[in-house]
């Protein structure tokens, strides 16, 4: 017989769901919520594009009168707080009379922090806190970097041969990875508020950094540029260094593309939170190294940094994911 | 209910123990044998060391009598030469009076090919031939290459860094791997007939090119250096270049182990057949590279050289196992 569904199945459902906001939801965080109610879901919602509805909005609006008395998973807190921009979530939870409300991550927020599960557990509802918080934190990471360091989560591509060349050393680079791989990193640009190139290469490449893949063209993230960029267009911002990304507004995912040198200087300053790495079969040998020095005085210190979290097969090509070690 | 094993079951145990004599049996193919009786193995056997005895004979004595009326399987068509070191295979296999004799691939030496299952055959005894033949070439790809090319068989090992590093730029290198992925490395030098360094290489690491693993330190390859070594120890073997390799006496199994510019002349020289790839979950940007210019025209000609065979996880590191596509 197969064991029902538990609280972290269903959030697991929920986390899911917040992957569908990525790189869409603004200052907001990418919130997935799922409604259950005798074993089946009666409300799905996701942080919609801009950042309203609110995942739980959407989920609320599903479930209609039903949601009395149902579990409600979100993963995370609902917001306590007043907007002009939509209803507050905490409030309109107690309004629907859940039975339960079970929340993977608070608010990073300390001015909002506990707040919403603070109003709920005042207004009788019960209220679990933590599951899947790992997952959870990861899948919002975006927000979650932003309110606790204070610039978005960067993600550092790169698309190497074997031996970790990123071009011939002429510069010549189209292609190293194949089809599969070019359409996941554009899958990845989708998932991105914000797209960050260093002048040189945006010089080479401005016409293409959008999403060419069918149905998202028009998720396509804003163009950042780091460096002098003579002939950047209006819609571009423009930074000098690294660290300026902490001023770019209500930007949670920035997915920094290149050049090596932009990757170095990301790597140098620390800025760098996620590699994802596209892998070709391929050896170049004495072509373009994938990075320069980014400050490194002894072996020892490069290890524990980094912890490979996801792997697959794009083709004949590799994707690896290694995110900064905890 | 299971389905009993097949013949290619029972030949995938025959390569399983073909394995076992890699890197030992001298001019010898690394051959695998199995007798099976009524769904009984009552014979195992695989070339030993130095190249005698051969697997047949080994099986056949293990099954004695009870031979007779049996199915042997062989990863080599059975030898049908004369030699003063021992029996002709074929020979003995025709006086055991098996039941079968199943050969995944006929010897390569054009001189005895087909001539020992011609000779079963012409006892009267059924013989199938091309049973996992892609894995058997695989498992004796030593001596197939060595009587094929009219040299080792080459796999060239790195151990790098995500970025493709083999050391920091001053040269510093211990350690990238850790413990789990330097044992392989170890196991992968008992594997090998010959294990080759540049003479760069052999100044600094010359006492440590044996095979530092409890059991098996008898099983320490042929040293051989490329290059001027003037410090060589008299049973060191020196090559000026690497086409010099088909003139290494007995030697089915090369691997060659660094540095950079080791590896990059056997590459350019297109003498490299298989690629062990040790990657450490580490950056060290604006180190050496593993290798240099190998004589690479065009981004596209790159494509199609490697396939990757193998993947797996050796502690924090992996290792990937590429073989010249085919």
């Amino acid at each position: 017989m197969l064991t029902p569904p538990g609280d972290a199945h269903y959030m697991a459902a929920a986390l899911a769901l917040s992957e569908r906001g990525r790189g869409q939801t603004g200052a907001n965080p990418n919130v997935g919520c799922i409604i259950v109610k005798n074993g089946v879901i009666i409300g799905r919602g996701w942080t919609q594009p801009g950042g309203r509805p609110h995942a739980e909005e959407m989920a609320l609006a599903q479930a209609g009168t039903a949601a009395r008395g149902a579990d409600i998973y979100v993963t995370m807190e609902p917001c306590a707080h007043e907007s002009t921009r939509g209803p507050t979530c905490s409030n309109a939870i107690i309004d629907a009379k859940p039975k339960r409300v079970i929340v993977a991550t608070l608010d990073a927020d300390e001015r909002t922090r506990r707040r919403g599960i603070d109003r709920l557990g005042d207004a009788g509802i019960p209220v679990s806190v933590g599951i899947r918080e790992p997952e959870a934190r990861r899948a919002m990471a975006g927000f979650l970097c932003r309110v606790e360091n204070g610039r978005p989560f960067v993600t550092l591509k790169l698309a190497m041969s074997l031996d970790g060349c990123i071009a011939m050393a002429d510069g010549s680079s189209q292609w190293i990875t194949g089809d599969r791989a070019r359409a996941h990193s554009h899958l990845e640009r989708a998932r991105s508020d914000a797209i960050l190139v260093g002048a040189g290469t945006a010089r080479v490449d401005r016409p293409g950094l959008d999403v060419r893949l069918d149905g998202l063209a028009d998720r396509s993230p804003q163009p950042v540029v780091l460096g002098t960029d003579k002939d950047m267009p209006e819609h571009w911002q423009q930074l000098d260094e690294p660290a300026a990304i902490a001023g770019l507004a209500d930007i949670n995912w920035l997915l920094v593309e290149g050049g090596a040198k932009t990757a170095t200087s990301f790597l140098a300053a620390g800025l760098v939170d996620r590699l994802l790495l596209y892998r070709a079969p391929i050896l170049i040998g004495g072509g373009l190294p994938s990075i320069g020095d980014i400050g490194l005085n002894k072996l020892a210190e490069a290890h524990g940094e980094w912890q490979r979290t996801d792997r697959r097969d794009l083709g004949q090509d590799m994707l690896e994911i290694y995110d900064r070690a905890a």
